[in-house]
């Protein structure tokens, strides 16, 4: 059964339209933004990572495909910062971006119906934590089969305590992170969309080519939310390896945060923060363009 | 090295007073709510919902030693839901109430830290789940150490699918909840208090005993937080095994959410749904009694 216009479809044909798989990762932190951005407002940090936010949303929304919100930034902020990442989800979709909201989010129940309901409200795709099983994310689930949502669940990621987990060898051959692959596959079957790709897709770090491609192989139909390009050690190699074999970074959506949003830190063309941003955006779809 | 007035010895302190291991689950869901709360404020959402936790509170604190709010039942109302889980752990905490953020976080980095900061500004502890390993976890690891905050990892919970993840067996004959216990018990050795107790704790569902069991001698400084006693199906028997041997569940923190706050579905004396959820708590509370 396909499920046209799901997740997958919309993804692939706004990526198509950018010409790349390319996310921008908006995770401000208070201490990193331009001076002339945190003074503002009488030094009010919710106020402070608004304005940072729309900026980079303004700047590089011509190049990339989608934007991914890390929800820890905002909510170190209380209500307050949430209210700003809600005014934030909003604006994106405004400008015809994707939406990601990675909250990495993981309950049972009605907890769990419950972050379903209020992540994907405004945001088009979620990411999730299935440590609990997968009745833990089958809210989410539903909601890319009936409303063309899209949910990534953390399968493999790069940094350097993931391998006690994620790395551990079961009896029966597969690490942790395998079968956790398998996992997602077999919940993503029946939101499949023209596109080839599934609803359910899974977070898989940029810095192990050969475990995407293995991951790959387990997951064909999964779009890979891949973070740590760019500043975290991802390189082009790596991040080709998440992507469906032979198709250029088809169904690999790579994520650059740091290496994008704090490009002034390198010098600012005109003195203005936004254009350093803009052409880090330009440079990573650039690199990541589908050949 | 013993941390005095650690987040064990602040624990068990609390649950001296009150003569049992109790803790009230706040999961408010608008649809269960009395009709007279519900209604309220023109039906609004989150004001009904604060009402409504407000009054639990005052109603269990003289016999609770701790209260766990769901995080999630807060979030589903965006921003001033989240407004309310703030005014509501401050109450709890000026009631002499331990107070447990159940949040299930877990990121890495400086999104972590963020978590960490956000979730522990009120809360005394908060749960956490590493399944990206144990760094994802360190800033609260961190917080217990140097603020004598506690953590709770989700090791092993009850829910039907948590098998699939958490029961799988690894090739060095553990599950990988048992690997997660192991990780969690070396992780607290720094902060373990005069109770004997650590401030890094564990998730353990109440309705495996001889899982709970051997948990337990795997993580013997470990207070284990026990979702599900009551309407879940945890018995007594189930929550003694939880705690430390011998000494009548001691270090095992019982909760019970349904069975306490919607009480009053069963009918309330003299007409007031608080009377009836004191009733249950403190009924709770006597079933759990320290022998």
């Amino acid at each position: 059964m396909t499920q046209v216009g799901n997740f997958g479809d919309r993804l692939s044909a706004a990526c198509q339209v950018k010409g790349a798989w390319v996310c921008v990762g908006l995770d401000p932190v208070l201490e990193k933004l331009p001076p002339e951005v945190r003074e503002v407002g009488g030094g009010d940090a919710a106020e402070a990572i608004e304005r940072f936010s729309a900026g980079v949303l303004e700047a590089t929304s011509r190049w990339a495909a989608a934007v991914k919100f890390q929800s820890a930034c905002y909510e170190r902020y209380g209500a307050e910062g949430l209210g700003v990442l809600e005014r934030m989800m909003a604006m994106a979709g405004e400008m015809g971006l994707v939406v990601v909201l990675d909250a990495k989010r993981g309950d049972i129940g009605i907890s769990s119906e419950h972050y379903a309901a209020a992540g994907l409200a405004v945001a088009d795709a979620i990411t999730v934590n299935a440590y609990l099983g997968s009745d833990a994310i089958e809210p989410f689930v539903r909601r890319c089969e009936t409303e063309g949502k899209g949910v990534f669940v953390l399968v493999r990621t790069s940094n350097p305590g993931s391998d006690q987990v994620q790395g551990q060898r079961l009896s029966d051959g597969r690490t942790v992170g395998q079968m956790m692959a398998d996992l997602v596959a077999g919940l993503g079957d029946r939101s499949v969309g023209v596109s080839g790709l599934s609803g359910v897709g899974a977070v898989v770090g940029a810095t192990k080519a050969g475990e995407a491609a293995e991951l790959r192989s387990r997951m064909p139909r999964q779009v890979f939310l891949v973070p740590g390009f760019g500043a975290q050690g991802g390189t082009i190699e790596d991040v080709r390896a998440c992507g469906v074999p032979g198709r250029g970074g088809y169904g690999a959506l790579v994520t650059a945060s740091r290496s994008v949003i704090y490009a002034y830190e390198k010098g600012s063309p005109g003195g203005d923060w936004k254009r350093a941003v803009e052409a880090a955006a330009r440079e990573m779809r650039d690199q990541l363009q589908v050949r």
